[in-house]
């Protein structure tokens, strides 16, 4: 495994952007992750790193040259030179402190994007403690498929409903098959949830034939984002049979503004977690590497607001919480070496999402099929209001961090989307 | 449904470029397919049409002032006005004969590329009989799922790994449990299969949360192409629960040249096939027009070659024979509207497969799974060879064409294939 800890990680590290040197700030010059902006009245994207509250213009700073973010992805090299270089210049004293500041933007007046082009979009399902927990409404007595525990289980999205945090998630509608009816009838979906995840973003493509293997896994991953899966429950268990879900899936996937890459990720690397009873991977998804330092020890967390607690001024409340290390059954590199074990090709700005990432105990669970037991025990909220999905005006922001004792915490910004009545 | 008959379909017309005017070619003056093409040594491609056995270059004959495939297929008026010029322009007697002659290349002495760049690529699996086939080797007493006659059964492919006819298709390795083992192993398949396909060519693109009605949904389709859907028999069972075919299928998947478009096809309509004691269709994905007319009559073939032919001059072997009227339980035009009825965006260049396209009969399986009878009866071709699945150094050829009574014959040219032992 790759990105040894190094100046850019000293936890003594602070930023003349005085609010990166915020305890609790998502962006101190520790972190510094990879995404797109524009300025009211621009068209295209312009690459940035985030610094406390503000982006800094990459660009206009002379940092790339360019505004094609798979470029940057692409190479791990000029990537790691960029941090550097980053680390640096952002650095309390810097010389090019006045070169710089104009260069800085308030991450409130700008927009943010996606934060690549993406082609292809895999959703994997890695979270061991989810697919036990689906796995039990259906099949209570045998909750796992004798697979999972030898297969990194993935599918195939769709790249073209990938959107940025903020963007509307519309109401799907689809075909559902009611309990004891005798057809199925069309209707917007009643049913509608999230899956709390993270997205995988390619770095270093490889060309169609060739494998990656596991010791070089990592090298071919930039970095994570946060993902929101929408789910629409309803119509998922009629169509998925026997291709996997579809239209229950590909109406919306929100992916958080920011890259937070495996650099500023190394602190909080941790050993892969399998129960010693669970049979050893095969050879080409195992490795020394890989079980003592594959996991991320990342805290991921589902908030929701409602219409009624905006107009209270009522703050959000927290759905779940998790973490990586122990939701996720497989590491990010058994992902990459299991997806092209077969000579698959991916490419720089390809999103591998993880699934659902749930924890083991009721409050951990990252999506609300789990969290209200198939939509038997609804929620209640502060506000009173009782929830079981998610109703119209509903507003869901993930969040996502890392900390661990000697290193300067860094978080993944947020991952919002709002629910829409079907225009 | 679009596409009435007009002056461009009629069997008389014939073009000054003789090739075009043999009764078995492909190309006559009536078809005028999309696509693209470079010269040895251009690295950049160009847009084209194949007239007989020759390419005119429609950027150097004046047709289009780009190179762009995607704003070709999204304007349909655009589309048709191209099919008027190029249906006057080519045919005898035209006084552009002179002007558009050094604008010629026979296809032999270029190289035809993927016809379009394609985002995002979506199987379906219209082919009843082929879904019955695979069905009884799994479930005998119930081979066909609930859902089939309700929904359009479809699944995300993988574009990274679109490939153009003729390009190698490597034999992927991939997790194989072979029936009584312990545990799984990783090794090359050895039930590497095809599936005889068309693949719909999106044109005019919807935007994210605005569902295509069925009447509208044609006009978002620029046409057909053959595809093969390149599949690991090994592989695909043991990976596929609970969510769908992943690295079994998504290694290769190969595209004919040439998008034969909705307008050339206008003389192949036929009235949709569904026994009467079927079900009738949810209201958005039924109306007369699509009953009437929205299946099209296409014959379909797989051929075979293994390097023992080859090299004895043999002629290929037909596998099978099937016609798409027959084969497919949904229409494209149903394609597109259930695949956008929850939202979903489709853009131009995007490629919906039908799926594996068998018709009733045992020598119409458009797979080797259903040939061979999931392995257990092998084929003996004319050489003497048998074959379940394909061996190294087999090439298959998918070809199709139309005709009707009234109509000119026209082809949708080769779909090409050989399996190359994993690099």
């Amino acid at each position: 495994m790759s990105c040894a800890l190094d100046a850019t990680h000293d936890p003594a590290l602070t930023s003349w952007v005085e609010s990166a040197n915020a305890p609790d700030a998502d962006f101190p010059i520790q972190n510094l992750p990879l995404g797109r902006f524009r300025r009211p009245g621009d068209s295209a994207w312009r690459l940035a790193t985030a610094i406390g509250g503000q982006v800094l213009d990459l660009q206009a700073a002379g940092f790339v040259g360019h505004a094609d973010m798979s470029l940057l992805l692409q190479q791990p090299a000029e990537r790691q030179a960029l941090r550097a270089a980053l680390s640096a210049a952002l650095a309390a004293g810097s010389p090019e402190r006045t070169r710089l500041a104009p260069c800085l933007h308030a991450q409130s007046e700008v927009e943010l994007g996606l934060p690549c082009d993406t082609r292809d979009y895999t959703d994997f399902y890695v979270g061991i403690h989810h697919a036990t927990a689906v796995g039990k409404l259906f099949r209570p007595d045998n909750p796992l498929l004798p697979n999972y525990r030898w297969v990194p289980i993935g599918y195939h999205g769709r790249a073209s409903t990938l959107i940025a945090s903020g963007e509307p998630v519309y109401r799907p509608q689809g075909q559902v098959m009611a309990p004891g009816a005798a057809r199925p009838e069309l209707r917007a979906t009643q049913r509608l949830d999230i899956e709390l995840e993270l997205g995988v973003i390619v770095g270093q493509p490889n060309l169609r034939g060739q494998a990656v293997r596991l010791g070089e896994a990592e090298a071919h991953i930039a970095g994570l984002t946060l993902l929101n899966d929408w789910s629409a429950r309803d119509i998922q268990p009629w169509e998925y049979q026997p291709l996997g879900p579809f239209l229950s899936k590909n109406f919306a996937t929100t992916l958080s503004p920011w890259i937070v890459t495996l650099e500023a990720l190394a602190p909080f690397r941790r050993a892969l977690q399998r129960p010693a009873e669970d049979p050893p991977s095969l050879d080409y998804l195992d490795s020394d590497a890989n079980r003592q330092r594959g996991a991320f020890d990342i805290t991921l967390e589902a908030w929701i607001d409602t219409p009624a607690m905006r107009a209270a001024g009522a703050p959000m409340h927290c759905l779940a919480r998790s973490n990586f290390a122990n939701a996720a059954y497989w590491t990010i590199a058994q992902l990459v070496t299991h997806h092209t074990v077969n000579g698959c090709a991916l490419a720089a700005g390809d999103v591998l999402g993880t699934g659902t990432l749930s924890g083991p105990q009721p409050d951990q669970a990252g999506s609300l099929l789990e969290l209200t037991q198939g939509g038997q025990q609804p929620i209640t909220l502060p506000s009173g209001e009782t929830r079981t999905f998610l109703q119209d005006g509903d507003r869901i922001t993930l969040r996502a961090h890392a900390s661990a004792p000697g290193a300067r915490r860094i978080g993944f910004g947020a991952c919002v989307g709002t629910v829409v009545e079907r225009c």
